[in-house]
């Protein structure tokens, strides 16, 4: 085997134990770190997780002991070189006499960026710094978000059809206080497949917060939580707009809130919206365990401002969002310019008309050459559905 | 190399051949032929087109000479053991010495299917069949639904953004009488890009005919040409629906036919839109070349009989006919249940809003379960740009 593939190899094993960090890392970086000694057998392996404080590299000298001397650190971020909430790593590193280090990518914080591997430079270590490192920005892409611009990273997803529409007509006959309606996500009549909606869990897992308007509450009763089974520091945080205090006591979510107790529905409602029962309904809501925010409204349409939400999420440290909006959320969030990046199901059917909900409502963009770009798409099959996933801007941008 | 990989690989020839039929062969199939010595040499090859009239294997033979005694034939499709415009190619065969016959598929005219290998076989000659089969089965889609049902393969083909828009709201203010509108097709704002537009001009290649509504050649004022360069021994019949005969004489349309004077030009206009100028008005459209014809339309909407046009197209020896329709056209041919498979090219755009025009427009589907369901899609990535090819109906099936 050659040294190149030998070290890729390493950094992908060094990826995978940052990806063991999902759910757990948050609201610092995903970091997994391999040790190989000169003869290339791994002594020792970390991964970074918030509860467990120290950091990957330092794990991974841990369990390798006097047997990282001489050796190779493969890391997909660089070390740090500061005081934090542990000691420098660069200094453990060449106190332990570590040779070489191989990362992926620098941090992408920029007070502090390119300071480890100067440090590691200065002290004599060799520093190769870039291999796979497209996969370790993406991993990444929320951090790098969160600390550039203290605001999450906002991934707008939703399910449709070929053509767009999120659900059929509303169907006016139906008593929605009696339960789901037909179509409704919750009654089992899906968009998406088995296999999609599965992978909507892992998107989940993948994020620290999740937000929908009081409408999708109203119209699907949906329970938005992360079931994707496997473990995570803080539970998902679950963000509602609702201008006009209308989430019913009755729904899954409050109710689940209610049993839960573990302080995870955040409700923004707005003080355009406001009226004379809104006290009364957050001290309701604050009872069953919920948190219950103002937030001003943008006029003239009095729409929720969202820049101002993720500045308030972002004092939460939550780094990730997921909007799983209906047509009107998904417009505001389009509109506003908060949208990073979208997950896009399709299921192959059509259902035409002008009735049906199309994905994003509103205004709309009035020109093709104004219409938001999507860029760096990548298309992943679930048998006979399919998702599109891609950029509306850099994370690591300006 | 192993007597399997072998056969397939001189069918991956005969289906190469086939391929090169496309444009020439219709209304009849394409077929391509191969035959191989009993030693592995290619020692004839030939490829079915209407003007030549001689059939694939009956050109592969005369080129074979006496080489073809004790051959294999490979063959997308089963030899005629029938007097048709040729003598029965099975006569052929037999008299040739063919030993072996390896065909993908029986022909997919329920009245002559199986007779080409039942024929083979009481002469003695090794026949195998299904090798390839899907393959073929796709390249002869189209003349399986013509000669199946004595309808053309319809194919629903649309351009579209992420949130199934094809264009941005309509701009009032815009005088179309003047020319092109701001995000019409024509002026050049396209919503896909080169390459997938390059794509389209293929499909229209393997197209018969061609249909849209009055509507686009008003807003868009296309062409509606096979720009694949590649010979065709009809021109692409472009198909309008203009039920009260609204197409400008000045289109680039109505122009280009009476420069060209091809005759594929042809106008369906409506008994329900029966006004008083139109008489005049298909006096005129005749007078540049194009041929105008009534057809009746559908009570109560007034949207025209599309599975009478299709049988009129039928008895025109359209076998594949592609719809590049509007919003209206779209959701007529859904509704109507005439589509047999769609290929809708997406842009990595979102336009929003509710004024845009929408894939589909009109009453559409009410509930999910009633959504036009495109099976066995397959996916197209053109650069940033990808298509979904599916199926609503197996050409196939009954």
């Amino acid at each position: 085997m050659s040294a190149h593939s030998a070290d890729e190899q390493f950094l992908h094993r060094a990826l995978e134990l940052a990806r063991q960090g999902i759910g757990l890392a948050s609201p610092n970086p995903y970091v997994g770190a391999v040790i190989a000694d000169s003869h290339g057998n791994v002594v020792g392996t970390g991964t970074y997780t918030y509860a467990g404080v120290k950091h990957a590299e330092v794990l991974a000298l841990e369990v390798a002991g006097a047997k990282a001397r001489g050796g190779t650190l493969y890391i997909n971020l660089e070390p740090h070189a500061h005081h934090g909430r542990t000691p420098p790593c660069t200094d453990a590193l060449i106190a332990a006499g570590i040779h070489r280090v191989v990362a992926s990518m620098p941090d992408p914080n920029p007070k502090v960026s390119g300071r480890g591997f100067d440090k590691l430079r200065a002290a004599g270590v060799h520093v190769e710094v870039g291999r796979l490192e497209e996969q370790a920005r993406r991993l990444n892409e929320g951090f790098a978000r969160y600390i550039r611009h203290s605001t999450p990273l906002v991934t707008l997803k939703a399910a449709m059809t070929l053509d767009g529409k999120i659900a059929p007509p509303p169907d006016e006959a139906l008593d929605r206080s009696d339960g789901p309606p037909a179509g409704s996500g919750f009654s089992g009549n899906w968009i998406t497949n088995e296999v999609a909606r599965a992978h909507v869990q892992e998107l989940r897992h993948q994020n620290d917060a999740l937000m929908v308007g009081a409408g999708t509450i109203l119209s699907d009763n949906p329970l938005l939580t992360d079931r994707s089974g496997r473990p995570r520091r803080r539970p998902l945080l679950r963000v509602i707009l609702d201008s006009r205090l209308r989430l019913p006591l009755e729904s899954r979510l409050v109710q689940s809130a209610a049993k839960e107790r573990t302080n995870d529905v955040l409700v923004f409602y707005s003080s355009a919206g406001e009226q004379k029962g809104d006290e009364e309904k957050k001290a309701q809501l604050e009872q069953l365990g919920i948190r219950v925010e103002k937030i001003s409204a943008v006029e003239p349409d009095g729409r929720p401002d969202l820049p101002a939400i993720l500045r308030r999420l972002s004092q939460l440290e939550i780094t990730t969002l997921m909007i799983e909006g209906g047509a009107t959320v998904n417009w505001t969030a389009l509109a506003t310019n908060v949208v990073d990046k979208v997950f896009l199901y399709y299921a192959p059917k059509i259902l035409a008309g002008t009735g049906s909900i199309p994905f994003a409502a509103g205004a709309g963009f009035h020109h093709m050459s104004q219409a938001a770009q999507v860029k760096h798409v990548h298309l992943h099959r679930f048998g006979e559905d399919f998702a599109v996933e891609g950029y509306l801007r850099d994370p690591y941008g300006e």
